[in-house]
């Protein structure tokens, strides 16, 4: 899959050429790498940073990996090749692997399950190996994962072990780990640790997810990255053993969380408090933690559910917190992070940072823009098809199931643009399948042509337009999916938006800030429900953007509110304590906020 | 001063004969005054609990201290007498006290200002001894605070220490020290830790208060409780010094802090996080901290600012948080607290907790109770005058300034009704200030009789009205506050409370329950604009109260929202999405939600 489109390519581009040279450079300068040369036999250099900080050498390395399959980088070819040195260098004779374990703490190993996150390295080690084996061919770091992944299976396949990890995410690596090899212990290791799960053997707060086995559970509590790494481990799982209890849990799951847990950007995880998910409809704007890897989490999880459901749905959200929710965590240089992604920001503080001590975030959306086109399309057996989940230009060629090479090119500038074409480049039957996403069709109907003539079948948001025919070279599919601006409303339960709308258009999520509106205070602003909002092309700001424009009021509070914060209903009417006045309002995507000169940012705006 | 109501007294004796005693085996079965008996002699003991712990034996004893002065309960005098034996007993030869910092830890003394509390457990060791001396004339306790801060003075007097409590305390502790001894040094001593601070000698993070000096803060940030209290010893020092510069930072921060991060309750601190500020206008309900100490301390602040500023919205402002945010703090049964005290419960899961290893709620709570005839009056010197700030039937002798005797008796039923009678029981000129609450004609005005004729002076809410006379004993007061239901708007910057209103009649904001209004959901709850409010009488009700009638909707998100968190404007009329019906509702006072079976309560109600 090449991406040759104005949107991600750039980003992609940035990502190997500035991103990832710099995180290089942190991984350097704040000793995770040293940890791991320490490792290798220099015990006299001290252990620095967090005790998982392994995890984020492995995310950089399955980032740059991924990386590498997008064309030649010698640079970094180069750097992936060093840090695998000093993997190699760092593994114990026995396969075991953790740099933070050794010498004095060597005795300790696999000593505290719940805190200690040493799965959670080995399963980030797996796969960035498994990244390194698709993209390169090469066999050194996966064979340097299969040593780690059979001293794990040989530690915690027998009972001596709770084996309930702290943190998910080997039971996604161990899956991909058998995909990769055909090894099924891995894939059975990974049940292991799923099923030993929710007995309470490593504590009963919900935080580690070890209270209620997952098949269980009703609804998503604890720390929200935990909880979705669980999710798309047993989707995973799932995928491959068919197994109809877990595949009830996580569409139980899926639901619940979101029709009630999940912010308009497609941000999980509300509370500060343990990065926690909130109780239903607890959705605070300002107080907003829903963290970058939660929302990549998301997407890894809806991701794999999408592999074996094949709903609509489940691409529609990986697509919404792909570009809202995810996208906002770097900056536009590719040089900073959010760690938290609030949905208001009336100070105009919350700024993205060049690192964190606990550099979760910024490594795991390097892999998720290196891994990205991956995510474009999937293949299908019965019938043999092609399924189209994202657009953005570009082309793609395919091995189809039954061994018959099949290509299409799209052709669109999504997503500022709602048309697509696609050109079929192979020959033969096939049923073709393009999301409808459920966006689209809101206010314009959603239209499908095939070479100029309309496709006649309905076309349903949100789910897939089957076309099964004989495809020719050059047949062209022509897409329209409107994307007039649409004003989005909020479940009446969820408190903190009560009487207010947010933008969107296509997949993207808008917000007001303040840059664009000077000497306004964005708590006064009001858009009026009938008030006409236009789409603009905007090629001068960061980036290059579609904005949109409104004429708004601004309705700031009278002197009847001067140095007060609450006030008797005196029986005067309310409009007495305002002042008002018309403005034309900008808004930009909410991925692209907080990119140039600091100040406030609003999601939610007063109807 | 003799309160002889029926709210408040019931309470106090509730305080007195189980609160009390409660808290008094809790401090016993927890090892905090093992604690003691370990520092005493028995280095074979463990300290138990948190490093802070003596504060809570402290002010367990100011509480008891006070309740003394109540009149005589022999089991509470005989406790109080066996606790000071402990105290005396872990008092080291050189004066220090802190059970913590003996044996092992005992040259680790002043040795981290900023985290360890012992300044702040000194202050309330030292606010003990002056309510025992107070209430009861005996010296003992008073000897070993003088002992203590001797030996503070003796350490921080000079250059050598930063002298920058982590938690202030100390300042109040030991102006009111200066105020029982004379001992003009004690006070010298907390000017020099209110002046020390703010240079950044113990940390630049807010959350310490260390960050700028007092004097220049343009807003209370940071940790709630030590801000407070750091501002209630500032207004102690301004009483004694009269320092202008310190009076207007104390000015400035108050009408803030009141105008952009004040509960309607009267709670203080909205961040979890830091137990901290929030930005202005960031008040979450839901989320809200609010922590009882907080309000206690804004109590604490508003008294010293009360008793030298002589204006009445300080005397609001301390019956506001009296009433609501500090009340809610206990149970009903006197056996349980609120450490955060939210506006909002839509799980139904906050409860009050019989203790908390961190203890600071319940036993501050206590020492409110006993205390709470001190703020009832005070007198002035000129004119010479008696202020009544808070009503409730009772009685009150004073010697005034001028060694004339003075009494006054209160005849009424308030919070629950707005007739008070006073009655006068002596002879002489004098004014009479009677605070005219700032609630008070927000709808019907307030009204004033001597002796059955018009006062005829104009009432103004939110000031004292001032009656100077030759007073005649018999001479009868009536002073008419009338108690209409009101609906309560806040600021429109105030984004979570959008379109609701808070209901409250008096100085009591009253909530919904759920157990009041079964199969209901909350969140559906819709007051309409024109909605007659109704106050009735409920003795049937816990404690007996009065409620608020009023006839509702309950507007149901329709079908078209079920497994929705947020759908797109599509043009149809928002109405069709719900269906709407009528009910009557019962609103209660805040203070005594959480009181019958668990459910949701909410204050702000949707208009």
């Amino acid at each position: 899959v090449h991406l040759e489109d104005d949107f991600w390519e750039p980003r992609r581009r940035l990502n190997r050429s500035v991103t990832l040279p710099a995180q290089y450079r942190l991984l350097e300068s704040t000793g995770r790498l040293d940890n791991f040369r320490r490792a290798a036999g220099r015990p006299e250099l001290p252990f620095r940073g967090f005790f998982f900080n392994d995890s984020d050498v492995y995310k950089w390395l399955e980032g740059v990996c991924w990386a590498l399959s997008d064309g030649g980088d010698a640079n970094l070819a180069e750097l992936v090749d060093q840090v695998i040195d000093l993997v190699a260098a760092a593994q114990e004779p026995d396969g075991y692997l953790d740099t933070y374990f050794t010498y004095q703490r060597a005795g300790e190993r696999w000593g505290n399950l719940r805190d200690m996150h040493e799965l959670y390295c080995a399963g980030h080690l797996i796969s960035a190996a498994v990244a390194h084996h698709r993209a390169t061919g090469a066999e050194r770091l996966l064979e340097i994962a299969r040593r780690l992944a059979d001293h794990i299976v040989k530690e915690f396949a027998g009972d001596r072990q709770p084996g309930v990890p702290g943190h998910p995410e080997i039971e996604m690596a161990l899956a991909e780990l058998y995909r990769e090899t055909g090894e099924r212990e891995y894939l059975t290791q990974a049940q292991r640790f799923l099923d030993r799960r929710g007995l309470g053997q490593i504590g009963s707060r919900d935080y580690h997810l070890d209270h209620i086995p997952l098949r269980q559970m009703e609804r998503l509590v604890g720390h929200a990255v935990r909880a979705l790494y669980l999710c798309a481990g047993a989707a995973d799982l799932a995928a491959e053993t068919g197994e109809a209890e877990l595949v009830i849990a996580l569409e139980r799951l899926w639901k619940r969380t979101t029709a009630r847990q999940m912010y308009v950007t497609g941000g999980l995880g509300a509370r500060t408090s343990g990065e926690a998910f909130g109780e239903d409809y607890e959705l605070p704007n300002r107080q907003a933690y829903a963290e970058t890897c939660a929302a990549i989490a998301s997407i890894l999880w809806n991701a794999r559910m999408l592999q074996f459901q094949g709903e609509a749905r489940y691409a529609d959200l990986l697509e919404l917190a792909l570009y809202n929710a995810a996208l906002a965590g770097i900056s536009l240089d590719g040089l900073s992070y959010f760690y938290t992604n609030p949905l208001a920001d009336l100070a105009g503080d919350h700024r993205r940072q060049p690192w964190f001590d606990c550099a979760c975030c910024p490594t795991n959306i390097v892999r998720l823009l290196a891994v990205l086109p991956g995510y474009f399309y999937s293949l299908s057996q019965a019938p043999t098809g092609v399924w189209i989940h994202l657009y953005a230009q570009g082309r793609a060629d395919f091995i189809l199931p039954d061994g018959r090479p099949f290509g299409v090119k799209q052709q669109t500038r999504y997503p500022w643009d709602g048309e697509i074409g696609i050109e079929i480049q192979a020959q033969g039957e096939l049923a073709l399948f393009l999301r409808i996403p459920e966006w689209a069709g809101a206010l314009d109907p959603a239209a499908l042509q095939i070479n100029g003539i309309d496709a006649g079948i309905m076309l349903e948001p949100g789910t897939y337009a089957c076309l099964q025919r004989a495809w020719r070279p050059g047949d062209l599919v022509r897409l329209s999916l409107p994307m007039p601006a649409r004003r989005v409303r909020s479940h009446p339960h969820l408190f903190e938006t009560a009487g207010r709308v947010s933008l969107a258009r296509g997949p993207l999520v808008y917000c007001l800030e303040g840059t664009d509106q000077p000497d306004i205070d964005l708590r006064d602003v009001v858009l009026p429900a009938g008030a006409t909002i236009t789409a603009e092309v905007r090629p001068d700001l960061p980036g290059g953007m579609t904005t949109l424009r409104f004429d708004g009021l601004v309705r700031s509070p009278g002197p009847a509110w001067e140095n007060r914060l609450y006030r008797p209903d005196s029986g005067e009417r309310l409009g007495t304590h305002f002042s008002t006045h018309f403005k034309s309002f900008t808004a930009i995507p909410y991925y692209a906020w907080a990119n140039r000169s600091p100040g406030p940012m609003q999601v939610w705006l007063r109807e």
